[in-house]
């Protein structure tokens, strides 16, 4: 059987997890300082809890865990062979692998509301699963770092998580950051006022789209949804719209008349663009976006998403937003939440790329102590209970093998010292220590080995 | 919708998590210590990876999961209606979530074999899944701890397991620990002695009902296996064998005569128990028991079973043991592997009983910046920012609520100080510093605030 894994899916060898654990290290402080405390929840949840809050297409990609045995039965052939699908795996599985965050928080929330202290903020460093097409940074498997708060409609929190992201940035020591930021009553507000009379989801379903197929894909999408060809032109003036915050949003303003003052999506954005305490600098970009409409059908407020501009290919490296009454789903109503989610798999990668790890992430053996047989076994053992006891990284070669071999594999796992007592040390009551980084080697008396070793690991 | 959990799962609040964190912070420290390498594999791998490996019952308690969309039109009708489950959910399936870690390492090794610097010693930490009955102690998603060593054969190895073992709980200060021994060889060797004609897999299958229905029930199931009555009491005399491992070991060297020396379990097992190196302790007892045999199909060696002696209920805490040659499965021949498994749940849940996590594990907010509204938010703002500049974990309250309010928030949060500037205090150039900790609150000039607040934090 060949050792092949899923699609989409990845093995971490040591490097790689030392370098993914110095990055949850920074994540983790950063969240920590802003005052957000860690939660966790399961990797599958009932399925009805996650269907129906992320797009049709969303829905489509939540992995559905088999039900087991006798339950299998109840398989709804009949929908299988009218080619209902969905239908179909309903009727065999009842649980799914969580496709985001947002959702078991929301219903994590909503289960222990009596025992929270709201607002509540809580962190959340997890894997999620979709089943989407792997390409260049989209897995199956992915790590998501999730910030939110659910109980305050403050805007300042807004302002916070943009700040908390600027944190992140910089203790990962990624410059080149971009924070669009958008909000959906600004689009629904537009929606109306061009008369798109169909479900507000499909609208921003459709500009979703803008990467990939640009202002004329979309107002071609438009075109079909029965909409006037002056409000087509309007939009795609807008969509196209460059230059300062300021320029774009009194441009909206404009647009959108005094009709709309009730939806204040508006008054929002100014009033977090505004707040003095964020400012864009040459590492991190504040800066508003019509176009981004985002793929999550939960959200009701400000909208964000987060780029690495130097390498657009990768895709966002982040995103969230305000989502207002989420938690009514699950029986808490009146509870507004906003957060922000870290794609940690794609800032590895560039982090990767860009060669910003430090040299030796990896928590490695401090001293080996070479095996030379049953003879010097004991004294080996010794040794090895002695280090340890002062809690140094020890270990003992298992096998009694050419010495070159046993270097080879100190040298292979960067540890720096190696202990050799051959039959010749036992007599002399003396030990060997290599220095494996410079390459020397000199004895000592066995006495001094505790007080020898200590120093030089310091 | 009811925000349910599925069965066997759980959620973990802040303070969970973070005792969870001290738990794998210490067995981290523990593997590191040893020599130990982290990876980590995806969470579901190919079902044929998975399958077959672990005993029937296990395969049985594999997560499926499901295909998706066009690929469930293959689903297998014919063998759902002929009762077929297990061909029915090939057809519908070829991803599941990973049963243990001992697998997933196996293939890892296998497929990263020229990469790897053998003898490879790796600790994993990530959670696993089956879809057993959930009971006390027993939950569908758990998390294991392993370490293991692929490329040794030397028993030295599991000499290094044991105290490695005896490190961990040491380190997490748990006493009362007793970890059984056991060899697959020496049962191989009774069950030909005994005349077990059938698969030797199910001879293990058989003993491992041991803990349920005693050595009667042994024999009982024996007895359908055409062995000879005085054999079966031969054996009952050996299962209920009580007293010092010496003795145990000797009645079995007895019983086997000389006619089973090619096979050295019992030699194994000696030489592992008569280590000096290892010791009985009050707090950690090693005990050979001939009635352990462990349910998975892959042990060839040594087998391990960690208890908590004052705890019966909770089952086992963590087991391990020796398989030869189970990478050749994946391509890579002739490698032996060892390793240990520590139930990281049942350990949480025993630490909790027993009251032994430290008071305060939880990592939160240092200082909470009262709320007094849009006067005074300018000046909160740039506490903010100073306090955070230092390092300090600091949050502003987001809402203009009632004094009282915050406090509580503080409070329940644990938040150890609190400042305020109202009105007065913005016109005094003052802000009060509440303790919440000693109930005090005193005013201080603004001008000092970071270093009063750099002194009282440390």
């Amino acid at each position: 059987m060949k050792p092949i894994l899923p699609k989409g899916t990845r093995d971490f060898s040591p490097t790689e997890v030392s370098r993914r654990n110095y990055m949850k290290e920074k994540i983790k402080l950063s969240y920590e300082k802003f005052g957000f405390e860690p939660i966790e929840t399961p990797s599958f949840e009932k399925l009805e809890i996650l269907r129906g809050n992320y797009s049709e297409e969303g829905d489509r990609l939540i992995f559905k865990i088999l039900n087991s045995g006798e339950k299998l039965k109840k398989a709804d052939i009949r929908s299988l062979k009218s080619n209902n699908i969905s239908q179909f795996s309903k009727s065999i599985s009842e649980k799914a692998l969580r496709y985001d965050l947002t959702i078991p928080f929301a219903r994590y929330v909503s289960k222990n509301q009596n025992a929270i202290n709201f607002p509540f903020k809580r962190y959340q460093i997890q894997p999620v699963w979709r089943a989407d097409r792997p390409q260049y940074g989209r897995f199956q498997e992915f790590l998501q770092c999730d910030a939110d708060i659910i109980g305050s409609d403050s805007l300042f929190l807004e302002v916070d998580l943009i700040l908390l992201c600027a944190e992140v940035f910089n203790k990962l020591d990624l410059k080149h950051i971009t924070i669009k930021i958008n909000h959906r009553k600004i689009l629904y507000d537009i929606s109306k006022k061009i008369g798109f009379k169909n479900n507000f989801k499909n609208f921003t379903t459709i500009l979703d789209k803008f990467d990939k197929i640009g202002s004329k894909g979309i107002i071609d999408l438009l075109r079909k949804e029965d909409i006037s060809t002056s409000k087509l032109s309007d939009l795609k003036y807008l969509l196209n719209l460059e230059g300062s915050n300021e320029f774009k949003l009194k441009s909206i303003s404009e647009f959108l008349g005094t009709s709309f003052t009730e939806n204040n999506g508006l008054n929002d954005i100014n009033q977090i663009l505004n707040n003095d305490f964020i400012q864009s600098s040459d590492n991190f970009k504040i800066e508003f976006d019509l176009t981004l409409a985002r793929g999550l059908d939960y959200y009701t407020g400000s909208i964000f998403e987060i780029s690495y501009t130097k390498n657009d290919g990768i895709g966002s490296i982040g995103g969230g937003g305000r989502y207002d009454d989420l938690t009514s789903t699950f029986g808490l109503k009146n509870m507004s939440g906003v957060g922000v989610s870290f794609g940690f798999d794609r800032i590895y990668l560039l982090m990767n790329e860009l060669g910003v790890f430090p040299e030796l992430t990896n928590i490695t053996t401090q001293v080996l102590i070479a095996n030379f047989g049953n003879e010097t076994e004991k004294i080996c053992f010794d040794i090895l209970r002695n280090l340890r006891d002062k809690e140094i990284r020890t270990e003992f070669y298992p096998d009694f093998v050419r010495i070159n071999n046993q270097l080879s594999y100190a040298n292979k796992k960067n540890i720096p010292y190696v202990i050799i007592i051959g039959k010749n040390e036992l007599v002399s009551k003396e030990f060997i220590l290599k220095d494996l980084d410079k390459r020397v080697q000199s004895s000592y008396p066995l006495n001094n080995l505790l007080s020898v070793i200590s120093k030089k690991i310091g």
